[in-house]
């Protein structure tokens, strides 16, 4: 059954969805990004998604075609036509088309909005359970992070060469330190228990799990360091993980081949991931 | 009147040529391009634009699905559809559509593949006799500058910066040091006539123009250095200049507001503007 997706106004099935060959989507990433996770057919940290698009437009003064009215009332309309019970939505805007291509951003051109809904078990999810294996790889990616654009061929590069081994994802290395993973926040937790995760900057995407998960660390009286840290502090770790809308908090169990603890998912990443779904879930809309 | 473009084999109105929005080089901006100029209706470099396609799909694992037989083919009917005297012809091929998003390189895909023809003065271009003023920015792109990708909101964001104060273009800042221009390779020519220029490596682009360029300049006798230059050099250079397949050459009359030599286009750019043009007429299919 084909999905229903919305695009520019328009609910349609997703094999008529299409943009021109000019949208600056297209010939420039000159567009933005958000997913937001579905449970229970309700959204998750929704607020924290809506104003990181707006900051993103802003960033890159694009106009942000969608109130924040409109993003609840097209999620909500795109979880009932596809009957989305668990999964996530992902919502593109780029600058639009100018008709042509030329670099500079060209005025007055109506953005392109895209969204459509994502099955899939975020919950159940087996990586939860089992655990992730990573690697490590150069981060080549550009040096603003912190805006959520579609710039991804860096993350689907790295992502890909994980898989090509065997692995699950990738953990980017930057003058030494890692800065995140392929398309999550990275965190260690070292031998005196505490979590220690990379500072918000340009150099990481301010994640809306990771503000939420140190919100409800904190909550819990476990012990919090915004910090960098190398790839062979991550190796002597007790534990790692990493955290995404996509797929909350899945535990790391070894890092380029190296188990990481006893290799197996560890008890704080497990409680973390819990205390984070449920009050996730009490606040989903 | 409306262009006619090419997609997946198609010859369609520009209005009517639309990707899905599961694209990937929509979604990940996992997509390469290039860009011919066109002179008299003909095409120039176009075996350096043909080989270096070939490496970008290499680099990144994807299918090239254009032989070079089908390249000349699409671009010359392209050419005579749109009746295209002079300006350039550009295009883009995607790792295409699995129907959905996932970062890694899905199995199978068919990739997309859009041509277009842009009508513009090249050789009678008004910046070519009047120059560029140019801005220094920081280099906020990705770090395979070597693989023409479509990942260019970083190039967008620093000529958009240029013109935002009047400006024409921007030259990229890394480890004090210029790499190139927004869509350009950049050179300076010192105070004892040496024309200088980043030496090939990941940080730019392999210009075709580039390539020519310095083979022509040899043959001409002039002296060149391929060396790593800081923008205080280029300040203080004779002459300065950029090149690339839709400018050929154009002299940069200042930069970050200070004059460049005599604040005027040079008498070296503007030769090798001139035997360039020859030599790649002379070559023109």
């Amino acid at each position: 059954m084909q999905r229903t997706v919305y695009l520019n106004g328009e609910y349609l099935p997703e094999s008529e969805a299409k943009v021109s060959i000019f949208d600056r989507g297209f010939l420039f990433a000159d567009a933005i990004y958000e997913v937001t996770a579905v449970v229970d057919g309700k959204l998750l940290d929704l607020e924290g998604h809506i104003a990181r698009l707006a900051r993103s437009c802003k960033e890159l003064a694009m106009k942000n075609p969608l109130t924040a009215e409109d993003l609840v009332t097209i999620q909500k309309k795109l979880i009932t036509l596809n009957d989305l019970k668990e999964g996530g939505i992902y919502l593109q805007v780029t600058r639009g088309s100018s008709g042509d291509r030329d670099f500079p951003y060209p005025d007055n051109t109506e953005p392109t909005v895209v969204l459509f809904t994502q099955s899939r078990a975020v919950i159940d999810s087996p990586k939860a359970k089992k655990g992730i294996k990573i690697i490590s790889t150069p981060d080549l990616r550009w040096r603003r992070r912190d805006v959520k654009t579609t710039s991804l061929l860096a993350a689907c590069m790295a992502k890909q060469a994980a898989m090509s081994v065997g692995c699950d994802d990738a953990w980017l290395i930057e003058d030494g330190f890692v800065t995140e993973g392929g398309s999550s926040n990275a965190y260690i937790i070292t031998q005196n228990n505490t979590i220690v995760t990379r500072p918000l900057s340009n150099d990481i995407l301010h994640g809306i799990t990771r503000a939420s998960l140190l919100k409800v660390a904190e909550k819990h009286n476990l012990s919090i360091e915004e910090r960098v840290f190398t790839i062979e502090e991550a190796y002597a770790a007790k534990e790692a993980f990493i955290s995404s809308a996509s797929t909350f908090i899945w535990p790391v169990i070894s890092i380029d081949d190296r188990p990481i603890g006893d290799g197996v998912p560890g008890p704080v990443a497990s409680q973390l991931r819990e205390i984070y779904i449920e009050f996730a879930k009490a606040l989903s809309v």
